[in-house]
């Protein structure tokens, strides 16, 4: 039986261009399409599956609710990969229809807002209509008797449907992008590659301030970066958050070990989220970072030296 | 003319709701629905409108990412005033249609990811759909040939639509709550009430790690208490971020004026957002705040300590 | 052969109190007077003794430079213990001398600023002559044909010589203290009691801002508190300094063990003096502690549920 | 009258030349040599003469106690200007004595460590003593039939007893240096040069722990950088700290203005000890510095800026 993958569908989707990235060989059939997040996560979580694909934060609109909300709550998954995919949106019309015949153009909420500028210059007239997703409108665009002229979607959707680009790159921001993660049942982790990424969140406890502070350390007298940092509500109350986080490296790694067993220690919950391969780059949120002394080899050398100065020694 | 105040509509929203607690003894047609978060920004800029009430955050499912992104982009308006609404969700019919009849539930898909529990517990075998508000599912349902037999919905919209409440508090969360902040162009600020709140984002510089501890200590060696740090992305692609702040004070307080002038020397650009009358309370997310020192006559007496020595005095 | 321990001498010093106090069961004959602090160390350090007695810190003068210069430089040695004295002065004289008789008072520079009002009262015209110790003076009042009248000393080097007490706590402050510790050989420490202190000196890098801050976080993150911090200089020119530490604790607790590992790997070099039971109070330097998770059960726990992750579980 | 300076003396201190380069054009007739640092104070507070020059810190020894002491208590002074002077040691002896002809050697006791390597080297056989100073010392083999063949002292001393200089340059380590202070009483402050130097002594309270860090962090939030950081004893007994702090900057500037201001609204108590042209480098010991906003045109660019959104502006 092949290996089986859920995503985000429908088909066309940004987050099935993910997963082709991710699992280039998988053979199509094994991809199934889910309605929603929370689909995908309840066909991994069931075993129906045996990893899922969904979008974790996009570069325009920030963290995706639906996901946090599933890796926050819920039987916990692990992230064992993520992908970063360039958001680019194109118009996609059905065969003979050209730029002027086109009166009414579909695609999803925020690809809309996405490509504001590019239809208020090339097609100031025409009317806008949202709707479930951009693979839906090509969907919808594609059927006989469209109430569509146009659609806004990814260029796999727009193939996928069987239509024709017409314009390429017509979002207002060429950088757009959305990070993927590829989720997946506890069982083991993917082995340290050198360049890793770990997530997590922590539930601060309630009673003191300078926890936010106490938690960034923990991470900065390790010498591990954070490089995403981002509140959530716990839902016990306006005023109640915790922090959904991404480090630089892996929890095979000393530093990042140790910085969680910190967390561990002095957060009220600590959910581990996975330790996978890292892509692309990111700011530094981490405060004073130690300039020397965080490597692997200097975690170890020290602990020898631990042992020498407890059994007496000079060191 | 009677001050008129935009809205985020239809009639029967919590938005509506929260416009009446804040302005009870506003005439009700100086109300303006409008038909989203940005319509309403658009109103009071242009000055079609004098004031105009959105939802910033909810308890379940965080900062209301529409409202955020017109805050911090487009031209400035200032936070006048805030109110926190409880979100209790009502089952709602037309007269005579008992529980037993309903087999199609209308609301908002927020609506029913919270009311999930008890749907299923009393109406296991009704279909669900949903639409752009809760307000327009009880709009819906109160239409002759309506196509749903029931809506979810705040009190007010299925009061405002002549509709039968059946069941109160069907939500998963009795004490999930919104708030909501009211907006004005920009010209003179609410008064000091001794309970005030500064809401402002600060853009931090891209170029040294430790940026965000060092925004938090402009806050804490002042002594002033921050009570939200929510991360949205700057557009300008993943891994960059702005910090939206909720901080205890008023701009006029000298601690929140001196650190609102640290993050103005610090960070890339800080856009202040308002000082206003605080409601609630909240968590302390400020590093080890100083225990003296902070009141507003410390800071006098400090600066005519400073004069003296200045002038050559043994202080 | 007996067990021999190292003081600072003469006999009758504060620093021969303090080794009673520590040693109260030994055998005088095995009490070595040397005559500086420097002689103390080389006699411990040749193996001419078994240990040895200095004084460490003054509540009213501070650290005191020669041991620490022996501590910081030359072949390691461990504090094995501490004791603290207070520093109370008696006026002695030799049988037969009344107060009105007293021309001339020897005592040591320091005792002699200590006393300083005493004298002024009720001793305004007598000359002050200082000498190498108090024990000293002591003894030089003792000789037949002494140039002086009184010494100023501890009650233990009065009585060592045969002088009679005339007045007890003429010192300016009733709790002026000093703080001694026991020097012994590299080889094994002290079992902790549960009330311990660990003592060492941290280098700094040269080479970056905020090493001092970063020094603090490594303990802060522990939970383990700071009672002193004293900067020294390295003798590598002005501006460049090392810090001695007292941290709560025992270098076999798990929070002082990592907090030891972190200097280890983030300063230029660290030396560890010593883990031993404490005595007395200690104001906290360290910043935001954390107020859970810093007993060895909890450091513990962590590293159980570390090792559930690593291994691919949830935690 | 001439302006008159006192410092510690006697004549041929390297306070002396530590003086002389303070004031080189000063008649010699106005410089008044003191029995001890105390003196020095006493003569500037009692108005006997119009300033003092005594050591402050040694890059061998440390702080020098008294100094610190009587800049701590008693009624205030301030420091006007500092020096720093190499610490070179000449042997010297009378005229017509050779190397080989010497026995005894007189130095003062810091002196003495600072020389031993050479002394060992050269003098292997010749007996030391110590005296008061190491001024003293020359004076005392100056005059006929001396109990010493040689002084070791500064080059100043040797000279002015009228001695020959037999080697030049005998410490063990070349760059030792010691930093003088040239005190006056209050009534006005140097002029700001651009490159200037604060001091000051900051009493924590005793009843939070983190005080040393949120004493730092006042410094580092308005890019102040410490230079010299220095416990001391408050007197209060054992475990009471004071800190000595040096800061980049005079007190007439924006940042370190706001500083200082922060100070006394958190600490206990702040003693301002003088803003003064600065020499030399040093290390810095202040936390994650901003890297941006620091200029005295930053504070006011954002002074103004709060004026504007305290108005109502946007910004």
């Amino acid at each position: 039986m092949p290996t089986r993958y859920a995503y985000l569908g429908p088909e066309g989707t940004f987050t099935e261009a993910a997963l082709r990235t991710l699992k280039p060989d998988a053979a199509e059939s094994a991809f199934v399409p889910c309605s929603g997040v929370d689909a995908v996560f309840a066909a991994v979580r069931r075993g129906d599956v045996d990893g899922g694909v969904v979008p974790l934060e996009n570069s325009v609109e920030g963290g995706v609710t639906a996901t946090i909300a599933e890796l926050i709550n819920g039987d916990p998954l692990l992230i064992a990969a993520e992908v970063t995919v360039p958001v680019q949106f194109t118009l996609f019309a059905r065969e003979g229809v050209a730029l002027t015949d086109i009166k009414r153009v579909a695609t999803h909420a925020h690809a809309l807002a996405q490509c504001r500028s590019w239809l208020a210059r090339y097609l100031p007239d025409a009317e806008t209509h949202t709707v479930s997703s951009t693979a839906a409108a090509a969907q919808a665009v594609a059927e006989p008797g469209a109430p569509y002229d146009a659609a806004i979607s990814a260029r796999i959707a727009g193939e996928r449907y069987g239509l024709r680009p017409l314009f390429d790159g017509i979002g207002d921001r060429s950088d757009a992008a959305t990070r993927f993660i590829h989720l997946v049942r506890p069982g083991s982790l993917p082995s340290p590659t050198g360049t890793d990424r770990t997530s997590l969140v922590a539930f601060l406890t309630d009673d003191h301030p300078g926890a936010l502070v106490e938690l960034l350390n923990q991470f900065a007298v390790r010498g591990v970066n954070l490089t995403r940092l981002e509140s959530r509500p716990t839902g016990d109350g306006l005023g109640r958050y915790c922090f959904c986080l991404d480090a630089d490296g892996h929890v095979a790694d000393a530093g990042v070990g140790e910085a969680l067993m910190g967390l561990r220690r002095v957060c009220k919950d600590v959910r581990f989220l996975g330790s996978y391969p890292r892509t692309g780059d990111a700011t530094e949120l981490t405060p004073f970072m130690p300039t020397r002394g965080t490597t692997n080899a200097d975690f170890q050398e020290a602990e020898q030296w631990l042992a020498r100065i407890r059994a007496g020694q000079s060191g």
